[in-house]
């Protein structure tokens, strides 16, 4: 018998599995057709899935893809306060990188299911940066918001020679008009509580009206709107403000 | 009988159908598995599907899912000549805008194949620009270049408050250094002959050390190397070089 066969080998004494592989899934913006065949696959077929969840209530990776889980599979939900006094939650994620070493070695395959797509701002990096080293990995991209938010708003969003500046919001006002100056094309993240500032500042730019204001893009609570449509207190996480200095990129 | 009725509108004697639907299909970055379902159920159902293709060859478009398409399909080659006067080349995506609409008008959902996302530096915009305001219009969102290339090489583009630009190679020298002077986070896209101009630029830069190129992701000529193992002459279209100032977003 071969020390190595059919992914089993002999230590000692004790016949191991050899260790699962690691993947990090993007699961696109939000509507479950998104999805890759790729993701689809290997959602089907990896024994555990992980996701980030907030403290309480519903995983937002994990409702996009659940028209396609299985009751037997082993979830390992991730809960990331919304309010943290520092980022990344350095505890949080070493605990979920214990739990998915645990399956791995044992050689169960690990899908950690992405909003979006896995490397776009994404938290799935923090999971990879302890893990990775130590396992097979593969990451799956996905379709990611910025994107979906110019197709569903019929909004390229850069054209021939144009520079595509992303910028989170949560940058102060200073830095913000200080990036967003001049730029031909740009995508604003991150909104929520920072809104009013992200248009204060586009406003003194003039940029206003090239804008375009998208929440919840290709998920059935989709809104596009101009900016000053915009209710400062109703402006979720998962938006997006896209602009192009030449109203549209095609001119 | 109602006057419209199953799709079918009786305009004066004549029942004509009603016009079809074009959709903008991201297929994404060369891998057949990053496809989405939506794109495959659109391939499926759709009767015509339009592609980009060079003067002479094959379309890249087109052999990312040459396995769903059946041979019953209409088929409307874009051909955009490799070097071009003027660009974009006006006339000849006039000409595919009539032949696309002549289709929609019988009544035909019309699907143009878009390598990776339509509207990242996608050519689909030339045509939306001219049909979009004519016919119902969806623009279905796909896995890019970006994200494919991230994942690929195992390199998060940008984390927490990163500002990310997408900078484009055919800029000059000097617009180059000024647009990646500082940068955290940068995307060079359009690599092909200009990458030993864009080397020298991150080099000058210090940036060389924390950049990796890659080319055709996902696909099965991929590949990823450290710039100074980049032979100049052989870089194609379909690369880009990821750069982070911290070597790895994570840290």
């Amino acid at each position: 018998m071969a020390a190595v066969d059919a992914g089993h080998a002999t230590r000692g004494h004790q016949t191991v599995s050899a260790a699962g592989t690691l993947y990090g899934l993007g699961v696109g913006p939000g509507d479950p057709e998104l999805l890759t065949l790729k993701a689809l696959r290997i959602i089907r077929t990896a024994p555990v899935i992980a996701y980030p969840a907030p403290e309480h209530g519903d995983s937002f990776a994990r409702r996009i893809v659940s028209g396609y889980l299985s009751p037997a599979k082993h979830e390992i939900p991730i809960r990331i306060p919304m309010v943290s006094a520092r980022f990344p939650a350095e505890e949080i994620y070493d605990e979920a990188a214990a739990k998915i070493d645990e399956y791995l070695m044992q050689g169960d395959d690990v899908a950690v299911l992405c909003e979006g797509d896995p490397f776009f701002y994404g938290s799935f990096m923090y999971l990879f940066g302890r893990l990775a080293e130590r396992h097979t990995t593969e990451v799956v991209p996905g379709v990611s918001s910025l994107v979906a938010c110019a197709c569903v708003a019929h909004m390229p969003l850069a054209a021939r020679n144009d520079v595509l500046t992303v910028v989170p919001a949560p940058l102060d006002e200073g830095a913000l008009a200080a990036r967003l100056e001049g730029v031909e094309a740009a995508a604003i993240i991150k909104l929520a509580r920072h809104f009013a500032k992200v248009r204060r500042v586009l406003d003194r730019l003039g940029l206003c009206e090239n804008a375009r204001y998208i929440e919840h893009a290709s998920a059935a609570n989709q809104r596009i709107l101009p900016l000053n449509a915009v209710q400062d207190a109703e402006v979720p996480y998962f938006s997006m403000i896209l602009v192009h200095r030449r109203g549209q990129a095609w001119r």
